[in-house]
């Protein structure tokens, strides 16, 4: 459970203001991303499920208020206004699982000021990242196709919660599973692993390393050939598994870790295709993501499925995005940021998409809620008094719906590379709104 | 607590392997970096705390135990022995904040196989995600000389553990504090944070919301000024900063946050300077990193110190780094894996640091452990069966001292720029003992 002193000091010295003020009007925040990275075509909403147990359970321990009251810069009346302080608000949201766009809110909290204030630094900590590894693992699938896909990410993600986050993100866009067990304990997603080059190396040979590892596993065995010479571990594995093979014991498959994957496993291949041995599948890890997949499937190389690790798990080419969290609304009026190169679109927002008879994404119109345009509105409503409006679905069938939503992206979009942007058109009522709250003065 | 789970499927399945055929012995695995990222000149070692406080609470749960019984692929009989286990190991490392470079080890574990495999996953999450910020904020303190430096990047750090470690290491890295409450209670880290656009936008004027905010915060109060239009917010202020000085509340700061940061320092600076408030501060927030603040200081900005955020935090133009936790020794053997572009020195190692008469840093030798040469031995034991050697020093110490390691830096290596590399030796015992491994076939 989050605690609620994780969270930018600004936000209480601001609410010590607000209650001050007694500023306590509802407010309407809304959470997008400012614009697409270079190479990126869409993104995919995630985090709405870990913000949503945020606000649910948000209130502050009596340590924290102890903690606070020490520093000597808040007054006791505010202090027991914060200890009591609760997310009652409204919450309106896109499913985990969308495809959006620059611009486009995927969550909006609609509640008193100081109650969607506190919450804003943590929620933007889960949306951000958990949309941004959705995104990433999204690109990875499509380049992948229908080839296994295994998040091995872990031990580069920043800290526990990026591991957890990102396994759960990577499967959510379709991953196949997780090397990280406590992500498969948690949410139920099928946890792979074989071994490591330090297995190999403990051994006194390899092939003593390949046959003691299948014997004690002898249902669906991987074994790891490049620790030493990635083609002479072949070779010397064609016996071996026919030997196992008696024994009752079938080798899954061979991982490559290391080198000119392309080169190892069509060598590889060959080598295990001669030796009588065209069932043992290769499956190939170390470095990849959706460019260098998209480059050794493009040269035919005979790889079966992928370890992906660390450059999904801190999406490497684009690490962060442009996002934020802005004040829409204020006491029935809507607002607007102005500061240079940030303007926003002011009001509560509402995106429509239509698609065609075979279901494939069309276009989006971004507009005012209440402006009713045609096609399927995104933003549902997840939360109410604080409460969430349904349970959290289970992850497997958030991750169906996004495998279907993937296959309904427009074809360009579904490529490695920058395509033609996707049409979004922001509606005229929400331009008009934009121009009177600039002429109005805020 | 960290979950004794969290961590690849593939410790498990070689324990398992390991536990049948009893392979128990000795194993000694090093945690190293296998080279500097562009425009990187060193490391700066941290996380070893953390390591260590996981390293002596490791143990599996009843329920952990009970989740892998059902996954139908372990026996009982190792099932019962792993929840059993604990970590007995010996660990030597680096302290926290010492610089250090590529294939130089800054932990050691030395511990039996199955200990010492599987707490890998953990330990490389730690030690990667930690000395990456630690040695980006490094540079950042570099950059920005003795000026205030706050981290601002909680909600964009990778996930909750990600904004604390990264507050934790940037500040070990002589940061002056950061936004992160949570991280200011546990560690005791100063706090810092003043008002977000919001404040602005939600009042009905700019100078209605400096008002009600400096007067909420009579001591130390710093406004944001760039919500709509920089200057005219500095001239408004003028006036209200004499206002207020009369009722005894003093301005201390104004932050900017968007726009040309130079130009807009200046402005202010100026209007603020001929408004006779020469004493408000300039503090300036904004995709600000090592880079930008060195030209932000070489073309004589006016700003007195800066938040910064996502690119420190997630050390944006190199989010992760090509390390490795490897087996270096079993069963009293030396062993060295080749795979390509991945060949590592074998055997339990040293480094060796030797000074000038002024403190400064002349150069390092990597020599196998019981080779004594000139210099200051780096790692240091500092756990034996299982057990700290001594408490966790107070966050504040091991900060003095990494400030003055980074002072101790050659100067070329402290600057933004790639300059000419930190000399590392590898002295001729470890050569030898790779060739003999090389030779033996291990």
């Amino acid at each position: 459970m989050t605690r609620a002193l994780l969270t930018d000091f600004y936000q209480l010295t601001m609410l010590a203001a607000y209650h001050e003020q007694g500023m306590m009007d509802t407010a309407v925040f809304e959470f997008f991303v400012r614009k697409l990275p270079p190479h990126r075509n869409f993104f995919v909403a995630a985090g709405l499920e870990s913000t949503l147990d945020f606000l649910a359970r948000f209130a502050f321990t009596a340590e924290e208020i102890d903690w606070l009251a020490g520093l000597g810069k808040f007054k006791p009346a505010f202090l027991d206004w914060l200890g009591k302080l609760r997310f009652t608000g409204t919450v309106e949201a896109m499913p985990e699982g969308t495809p959006f766009f620059a611009d486009e809110p995927i969550l909006r909290v609609i509640a008193p000021l100081p109650e969607a204030q506190i919450v804003e630094t943590r929620l933007i900590n889960l949306l951000q990242f958990e949309t941004l590894i959705a995104s990433k693992a999204a690109r990875v699938r499509l380049a992948a196709g229908d080839r296994q896909l295994v998040d091995f990410g872990l031990r580069r993600a920043h800290g526990e919660e990026a591991g957890m986050l990102s396994a759960r993100a990577s499967y959510l866009a379709g991953f196949d599973g997780t090397s990280n067990t406590l992500a498969g304990m948690r949410w139920n997603i099928p946890v792979f692993g074989t071994m490591a080059h330090s297995f190999v190396q403990a051994h006194a040979t390899e092939l003593a390393a390949f046959a003691a590892f299948a014997r004690a596993h002898p249902q669906a065995t991987t074994l790891l050939i490049d620790t030493y010479d990635t083609e002479a571990a072949a070779a010397a594995l064609v016996p071996l598994a026919h030997e196992l093979h008696a024994e009752g014991i079938t080798i899954r498959a061979v991982r490559l870790d290391s080198g000119d994957l392309l080169a190892h496993a069509r060598q590889v291949r060959a080598i295990l295709d001669s030796g009588g041995l065209p069932g043992i599948k290769i499956f190939a890890s170390g470095n990849l993501d959706e460019y260098e997949i998209t480059r050794l499937l493009a040269a035919g190389a005979p790889i079966d499925g992928f370890g992906v690790g660390t450059r999904m798990n801190v999406s490497a080419d684009q690490p962060y995005l442009d996002c934020a969290y802005k004040l829409q609304e204020y006491a029935g009026r809507p607002r607007r940021k102005r500061s240079e190169g940030k303007a926003t679109w002011p009001g509560r927002k509402q995106v429509f998409r239509r698609f065609d008879a075979q279901g494939r994404m069309l276009g989006d119109v971004l507009t005012v809620v209440g402006d009713e345009q045609e096609g399927t509105p995104l933003l549902v409503p997840v939360m109410q008094d604080g409460k969430r409006l349904a349970p959290a679905p289970p992850l497997s069938e958030l991750r169906a719906k996004t495998l279907a939503q993937l296959a309904a992206l427009p074809e360009t979009l579904r490529r490695t590379e920058s395509a033609e942007p996707y049409p979004v058109v922001v509606a005229e009522p929400l331009r008009r709104l934009a121009a009177t709250v600039d002429a109005y003065g805020h």
